[in-house]
């Protein structure tokens, strides 16, 4: 049933929800896997609606990721959605690898001839939003309970309430980009997906500081004490991470002791970390997930939707547009009427995916400490080892460009 | 004290241990880098006296690795030593790599222009024991019960029993070539010495069959039962092997389910594994040990005394020939006034064996299956993440120039 919008008697259905004008893509989740996804479909004038559960004042305020590869800012270059990113995304040729007191610098440019950005996923949402306002897309915050509904046949419908009352919005696909604790995932029948999973025994510190970074490139360190990276948000402000175990509260760790353990694992002789204020700081988690499958008839799920990685790589929001680059192009494949693209969507987000899921694995395992293994010599074993295998990287030439053909990023579309 | 030598009246020390003549360098057991070192010293003019517990012919029967470095290739072509290598060995241009049933070469002469030989340790040690025989060296196999004393002041001494009675060999030098289980390790005190060690949840079930290969390069495969591998010993013999749990007994495979395991997990289509009489079998653990220092005082150590990796990258007689070309340039050296060498010598053969084995450690975890981890999510996770692993290596360039340049050798001195 197609529904037709009326201001003064919008339509209702049997149970008297109100019928929101169909859709050709329902975007259940405004991040940036969502919202760039709205962007890709509007500039090929496919319908889209995106709800989100959260306030739009919240999705404004989430402090995610920071890195974008080559093949994400020329996606937003592509669309014309990098004119922020262009004004306040700090181009890096690299980044340092550091071990055993002495810095590494691993150069993308001579390498691969590709760099990588720093650009807050924080920006990149409200460009993405302001663009989205601007073209008077529909976008419903606050849309809360939703639930797809129908989607192995073949008309969707997505039900939620907003403002209280329930409203239904019926859709040709449906698309999950509402992230690791969304519905859409949750929606699919247990005999119809499998979750594989991997925890770690690290979890990340991260701070915020008013204070210009200390370095040039992102520097990963490997320590005795732990892992350590000093990263940026602006030529102002420094965001840098420690190693802590994965169950630490965040009230045992004074903004002196996060400066202490920070000045003890990133320091090397003839440099100096600079402190500042520190505006935030959190502990989170490390771990890898992946689904066995990212369709399920007509709902197809991207991003944090359908996998996770430890932050090692910089990998969570550039998998997430690749997914979105990957179905945006299927969408609209499908509309020319060739199939194809969305039938093997999933084999080909996951054949990605897979591949940045050991990329991500290996940075991680290559630079934190095992400090939860019992035996002294086994723990001792592998921090001895890491430090083989970080000379071996930084020493030579092939692992150095495998490194930077992976963190620059491999290639969005097969 | 010098002893002197005399046929009818061997010169005896105050405990009445015959004195044998005086010697520069000990080298404590005569396996492959023993034998090598005794050559790389024998063509210097450097005197030299190899001790073996074992008798010889035990020593000529012990079944090892078989693949050799362009490295080890080079040095035994360097010193004449590879007459019978060049008869009998077998020139590989790179590896197979197989996952999902399908195979995907690894070329080492395109990616680096190096090759690797397969060669087996026996016939090494057959060749390197029938040189000394040859020259005329000293190697006095059935040494029981030796011991290295006073490695840490300027005159160490080896004390031993021959037949039944003491004897004992002055030195400069004292190597320990006699492996893991030897004595010249344990004899360092063990505040002067630190083992690094890690042992894995894999077994290796290895055979010898009379049957010619099936494949010209070695394949390595990741099957979801486990790893499996076709190597060979000669153009009528092959070497293969299957992943098992560490605990396992021969006894529970029988020939038959040996083939079929190897059937199911190297079969590829349109390609046939020939079977044929298996003529041994055995099961060995999986473990890496690394020692903190390869010399105390006078004493060095080289080869497995000091190291064990898992032989899923063909590095240990490797290493142990690396070792001892590095030994024997640091001996020379320092007869020649230069102390350097030898003083750097731990530090440097180590530098060199940490990335071997993390390079072991890497080929071993991309292609062995955790069965052992209890959560099926978890253990699915690996698996998956290991088949992206392989999916990128085989796929990049980079990626195959590290293997390539790993697999076919790290350069031998720094």
């Amino acid at each position: 049933m197609r529904s037709h919008r009326s201001l003064d008697h919008p339509a209702r259905n049997a149970k008297g929800a109100t019928l929101r004008p169909s859709t050709s893509v329902a975007i259940i989740g405004a991040g940036p896997a969502g919202l760039m996804l709205g962007h890709l479909l509007a500039q090929a004038g496919v319908p889209f609606t995106i709800l989100e559960a959260q306030t739009r004042e919240h999705v404004l305020g989430r402090i995610r990721a920071g890195v974008l590869e080559q093949g994400s800012v020329d996606l937003l270059a592509e669309h014309g959605l990098d004119a922020d990113l262009r004004a306040r995304g700090l181009t890096h040729r690299g980044i340092h690898l550091q071990f055993e007191r002495e810095r590494h610098h691993v150069d993308f440019v001579d390498l691969v001839g590709r760099t990588v950005t720093v650009y807050g996923q924080q920006a990149l949402v409200a460009h993405l939003l302001a663009e989205h306002e601007r073209l008077g897309s529909n976008v419903v915050f606050e849309a809360h309970d939703v639930q797809p509904v129908g989607v192995t046949g073949s008309r969707p419908t997505v039900v939620f309430t907003k403002d209280g009352a329930p409203e239904q919005l019926e859709c040709d696909f449906v698309v999950g980009t509402d992230g690791y604790h969304g519905v859409c995932r949750r929606s699919i029948p247990a005999d119809g997906i499998v979750g594989y999973e991997r925890a770690y025994p690290f979890g990340w510190l991260g701070i915020l500081a008013d204070v210009p970074p200390s370095t040039d490139d992102l520097v990963y360190a490997l320590h005795r004490d732990g892992f350590a990276m000093h990263s940026m948000r602006s030529p102002e402000v420094s965001r840098l991470y420690v190693q802590v175990a994965p169950g630490e509260s965040i009230d045992d760790w004074s903004d002196a002791r996060i400066w202490d353990a920070l000045q003890t694992r990133l320091g090397v002789d003839g440099w100096t970390l600079e402190e500042g204020r520190i505006t935030e700081k959190s502990i989170t988690p490390m771990r890898s997930f992946v689904v066995s499958t990212m369709q399920h008839g007509r709902m197809f799920l991207a991003g944090d939707a359908g996998h996770i990685v430890p932050p090692t790589g910089a990998k969570g929001l550039n998998s997430a547009l690749a997914d979105v680059a990957l179905l945006a192009r299927a969408i609209l494949e499908h509309r020319g009427g060739d199939h194809t693209g969305l039938e093997r969507y999933s084999a080909r987000a996951l054949a990605r995916q897979w591949k940045v899921q050991h990329f991500s694995q290996w940075m991680t395992e290559m630079l934190h400490v095992h400090q939860e293994v019992p035996d002294a010599s086994a723990r001792a074993f592998r921090y001895r080892s890491q430090v083989g295998q970080l000379e071996y990287v930084t020493g030579s030439q092939a692992a150095r460009q495998s490194l930077a053909e992976q963190y620059a990023g491999l290639p969005f579309t097969p």
